[in-house]
């Protein structure tokens, strides 16, 4: 850091297992991955291709020696393992993650009908091969899934091989998790907390607000993830109650003066 | 594209008449642009420089070069015009498109008052001088234009020599062809395109959701507009059925699996 | 200018006293920073490393070189001010204003509760070291000033020796001087104005409709803060009645034609 603050909240340093902070790459180029990591590198512990963009951007291989000459993990967004399953070529994407030699992949199925014993069967055959994050919920905005549900799919995820599983927001943040204003279904996330270790799970949390609820509720150690990569280091902030959304939640006023 | 993916939408190549993307540069600088070209030359089909931001920027020549180097036609936004039209400028405003070599204009009327005639006559003119997009629809939210009168607007400046015609939403998506919500008006789109061939048409759709509207009702190769340059990649996998919002859209279950 | 156009407001030249543009940049890397030079340099006055941001960012040295390079001051956001009071280290924040030998500095109590006569004190003492902007207006949307407060606290503090005031407005533009919604509080506008000579306040206005209410309140040469480096040209424009929303504001049309 540039100069001393004491009484700041603890931050596991990387590489952690909790305090992660997990970017979307939508389409960056080289020299923007650059800058992202000058500035960001610290505090971002893996970049997801978002979605499908890796079949589209031309600067795929580029891009992943950059983050590789970093230490940052990157992985495929997990529509595009459900754009390969749809298309019934299991097969084929694990060879491509072996062809861009990564070493996550997400399991998802926000867009597609999977029965979760096939995607469970799906975890199971990637941890062979890689790390996996498996993702919890929809990605329509009608299809609510109850608590109890919740509950059960990760923890099957989890039991299947799942490293750590992902509560689905898109980069809008306005599904799953949240209602369509973006406001965190509390009683949600509170219920599932009382079953799967925190640790264990990575909220997608792209807008501010989300963020600094998260931060509230489980300290600025909370796994957060489709951060957009500008909002890195102030999401950092966020998490050292620096700012002032959480600017008062960590200090104890008769410790510190 | 960086891997195989069967049973995706056909797009157009380019240069084409269909499918078009054309993104809004309002202030970007010369690497900025390197960058843009990098991650989205291949899909994007023409610039414009945002309403009269060429005014101010003080890279616009380098700029030029870089668009033209790469082979991505530029044209000053619609504003512009309508600045020299208002001061009375219109000889000066053709000789500074001259100037910077310009292939492409814009007539628009979406801040001034302007009889239908004289906007005519003025993309006539233009027409042997340069390509012309012509635009409908007002800037100002309180002025909604009947579909009919749209219908006839846009004939018209077909009729007078312009290329394609754009149904304006500016930067933000909110007016003309939509509600102040960003919601699509879409009793107009659905009317307009009974008598306009959708290939004549840009629809300004800078928000996500306004360009998975145009997706599903026309295709992948609809021609959009006023597209952020970080966009431009997003947009592409919309296109392709590659993103959650038209995943299921453009597939045939009986036919991939 | 790259051409011509007549009959436009007259802006101030830099370095001015009112038509200030200060602008945020909350995690720049250094090639950014010379992107945001390279093409809003001419219009920018001043900048804000956003509230704590200098804390976290590894390029800050680098950066306060690139912006002294350019001649655009630099100072640290009031909630890093605010940090290090409520850790009642008022003389080590002094030291480090120093050490990064910054010319200017923040006094603000947005997120904490702060005796105006201390505040005063702070502004008092920081005058003698560098140039102060102090900021008037809670980050908690919760806490509504009535505007004669707002004067009473703005005048004290341009006594304490406060260069300028900032009304506050966050990065969201959403508290403060604006609604929840991000509306203008007008009529409070409009009563501080009755007091407080308008050079002498910098509005923080980072939402467009925002900029668009306060040029045409107090015309082109409104001071304007937290501004977003990729939206300082298009202010500009505003300012300048380039952009649809002032278009018609600036011209006489009498003259013009």
């Amino acid at each position: 850091m540039n100069y001393t603050l004491n009484h700041l909240p603890e931050r596991d340093a990387k590489p952690r297992e909790k305090g992660y902070t997990m970017a979307m790459d939508k389409g960056l180029s080289i020299r923007e991955v650059e800058d992202f990591i000058e500035v960001a590198g610290e505090y971002v512990d893996i970049v997801k291709l978002g979605w499908s963009t890796s079949y589209v951007v031309p600067n795929l291989q580029g891009k992943l020696d950059v983050y590789k000459a970093a230490g940052i993990p990157v992985y495929f967004g997990g529509t595009l393992f459900e754009a390969f399953i749809i298309r019934n070529k299991f097969d084929e994407y694990r060879r491509i993650l072996d062809k861009y030699e990564l070493q996550y992949a997400e399991v998802s199925d926000g867009s597609i009908e999977l029965p979760h014993e096939d995607k469970c069967n799906y975890i199971r055959t990637l941890a062979e091969q890689v790390t996996v994050l498996s993702e919890v919920g929809s990605k329509d905005d009608q299809k609510i899934i109850p608590p109890y549900k919740w509950i059960s799919l990760m923890q099957a995820e989890l039991d299947a091989g799942a490293w750590k599983v992902i509560g689905e927001a898109r980069e809008g943040g306005n599904v799953g998790l949240f209602r369509s204003t973006g406001e965190v279904r509390s009683g949600l996330v509170e219920e599932i907390l009382t079953k799967i270790p925190f640790e264990k799970i990575i909220w997608e949390a792209p807008q501010k607000e989300q963020q600094v609820w998260f931060v509230k509720l489980l300290g600025a150690n909370v796994n957060l993830g489709n951060i957009s990569p500008k909002e890195v280091v102030p999401l950092e902030t966020i998490r050292l109650g620096l700012r002032g959304d959480t600017f008062l939640h960590f200090i104890n006023l008769n410790e510190v003066q």
